[in-house]
């Protein structure tokens, strides 16, 4: 039969523990949050839910189509307009998600007879940008800018690397002037994910590439997603001009995708203005994560320092992940559970996020529950 | 400098008169709309609009997570299950856009050693999983089941054939019976992209795989997009559910891309609703069409016999069809224009979308301005 071979697959998944299920949730919960990327805990404020309302009342359900034909609105122009003033960037571009952003960057700035320096911990849309773009991929060690020197030195053309900000899994962050610096000496520019550094690091949450003092150089491009500290969907492109339009011209996720829904834009530009005018929504977030990691540390637990609002705790094999991940939703908390093939090093974790609105008590039941259940 | 090559791209595609540009249009304009995706003119249905409203409203304006973390909620597994319903089959899976959708369901059904037989006019979306997939593709002849079948009869394993039930560019429908004879006597799966079928085709508006009875078989898989008729954003795999769950687990571009958001979910949903009570809204669409077709045709220009609501008249040159377009627009007409390399034969075209709520009148005015802006 014709996918006959699945049920193989999905036997051997189920036996080495791996089944991934969907639980769809209510829409008011008892469960403690510490697993959604909703870093600053703006995706249910009445300023973001409005935004997006009122974006879908004044611009419909959708934007109708490719950004290049109908599906550019004034609401989108606004969007961009203002993401790239706020992280200090010439343009931005943004697009229906941000795996749609990673793959138009990297495809569109890695052509034929280029090579692509790719960290070996990056997001999996950088990877399969990687894998789509014409140009030659080398990976290089995780968070090695001599790697990355190396790499870029036995090459001749065009020549980019390209990194996670914050990776997604530990929540470490790539040394970014190092990168820079590597890139520099070679000629070849640096491409940087910050979907978990925008809102969380930076100057009022200006992302990584901002606090490392790179925003609006002519060589770097960062991408951002509107689906994490923004509180909505979609991804951008920030950079030079010329970079911008050249994504316009030769992104295949961006000429051949419906634009983004205005409301998942207008709830991204209701957020931002948010954080520009309380800016102090950056900083907490990370406080939270430290202090989320302090105090696993101290009951004992292998937690990843963080350096934005990630936090991994290490379990010992998929299984117990799972079941710890489930005994803490038993015990009314919410914590990511990532385990292979979704870890780059075949290591499970739980994965918590800090959010800039938990209060002492609600950590602190956190790291209660987390060490209460411990494999 | 690191980006300096790409001036010369945009050199060369300035020369060649390809150059695109982004027009941010009002949320108010007088221009005939000719060039949405919007088939059924839902995208700005009171309904709709107020859907994505109370969706955002109730859930958020982000899903805040992946959707096997925390970005599945009970609104994502209704519109799941009234879309699988709708068009007659096991299980649905929603995506953030139709092009993730695509993405995911040929990575996934095309393993190492699997064969990929793919129409050599697919989307975008289709071409890149078929590059992302780890099975190897074959690019069959247009339309063509007797290529497919060639195609499938040198390959042992797993195997797929994988077509645009409608295709984007000219509006003509695959062979569906024939593509699924053919891969029936190969054992092979059928995956068909519905993007321009669904609310457009099939019993009031079902979708071109329920028209050729081809709804909830276990050899066929379809991916619809939620951006077209139903007037909102996302995208979604229909299939028999080993197939469904095994998107779940084996699919990057759902488990590592951000969940819909609510509003684009509460949009389709809603529009799913309405299209079920007024199902004359479907044939609508395409009698629109075949009546521009006509009066097109009997108007001296070169259109493509529509098979749904899309279409297509022939240009002499990218040139042209741009100054064409543009003259349309400044007699008050929107129009796709489609050109390389938007286009698999290089030749550029007026793109037309006939919209269930055009009136007579409407079509009319369309017809008059294309014509007397003929180059
Ligand atoms: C590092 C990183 N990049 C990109 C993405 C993709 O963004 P989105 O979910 O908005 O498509 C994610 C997460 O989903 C991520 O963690
Ligand atoms: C045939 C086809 N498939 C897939 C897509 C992608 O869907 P979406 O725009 O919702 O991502 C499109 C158009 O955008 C399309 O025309």
């Amino acid at each position: 039969m014709a996918f006959g071979w699945i049920d193989e697959q999905a036997e051997l998944r189920r036996r080495a523990g791996l089944v991934r299920t969907l639980r769809p949730r209510a829409a008011e919960s008892a469960l403690l949050d510490l697993a959604s990327n909703d870093y600053l805990g703006l995706a249910r404020h009445p300023e973001v839910t409005e935004g997006a309302a009122r974006a879908a009342r004044t611009w419909g359900g959708g934007s109708t189509g490719s950004r290049l034909v109908t599906g550019s609105t004034e609401l989108h122009a606004e969007l961009e307009g203002e993401l790239a003033d706020f992280c200090g960037f010439e343009a931005a571009l943004v697009f229906s998600s941000g795996y749609a952003a990673n793959l138009a960057v990297v495809t569109a700035l890695a052509p034929h007879g280029s090579l692509i320096v790719s960290d070996a911990g990056n997001h999996a849309s950088l990877i399969d940008g990687c894998r789509l773009a014409r140009g030659t991929t080398q990976v290089a060690a995780h968070a090695d800018p001599d790697a990355v020197r190396k790499a870029l030195g036995g090459h001749e053309g065009p020549a980019v690397a390209v990194s996670d900000t914050v990776f997604s899994v530990d929540g470490d962050a790539a040394p970014l002037t190092g990168l820079a610096e590597a890139c520099r000496e070679h000629g070849a520019g640096l491409v940087l994910d910050d979907a978990h550094g925008l809102g969380v690091l930076g100057d009022g949450g200006r992302g990584a590439p901002h606090a490392a003092g790179l925003a609006g150089a002519d060589d770097v491009v960062v991408t951002v997603t509107l689906s994490k500290s923004l509180g909505g969907q979609g991804g951008a492109v920030l950079g030079p001009s010329r970079v911008i339009g050249h994504q316009d011209n030769a992104a295949r996720t961006f000429i051949f995708d419906t634009g983004l829904a205005p409301a998942a834009a207008g709830a991204a530009l209701a957020a931002l203005r948010l954080l520009r005018r309380e800016p102090a929504r950056a900083a907490r977030a990370g406080e939270v994560a430290r202090e989320l990691h302090t105090r696993l540390t101290a009951a004992g637990l292998e937690a990843v320092r963080p350096d934005a609002a990630v936090v991994s705790v290490r379990a010992p094999s998929p299984e117990q992940a799972v079941r710890w991940a489930a005994d803490c939703r038993a015990a009314g908390l919410s914590v990511g559970c990532f385990r292979p093939p979704s870890v780059p090093d075949g290591v499970s974790r739980l994965r918590l996020t800090a959010r800039a609105d938990l209060s002492g008590a609600e950590i602190e039941r956190a790291v209660q529950v987390i060490g209460e259940t411990r494999p």
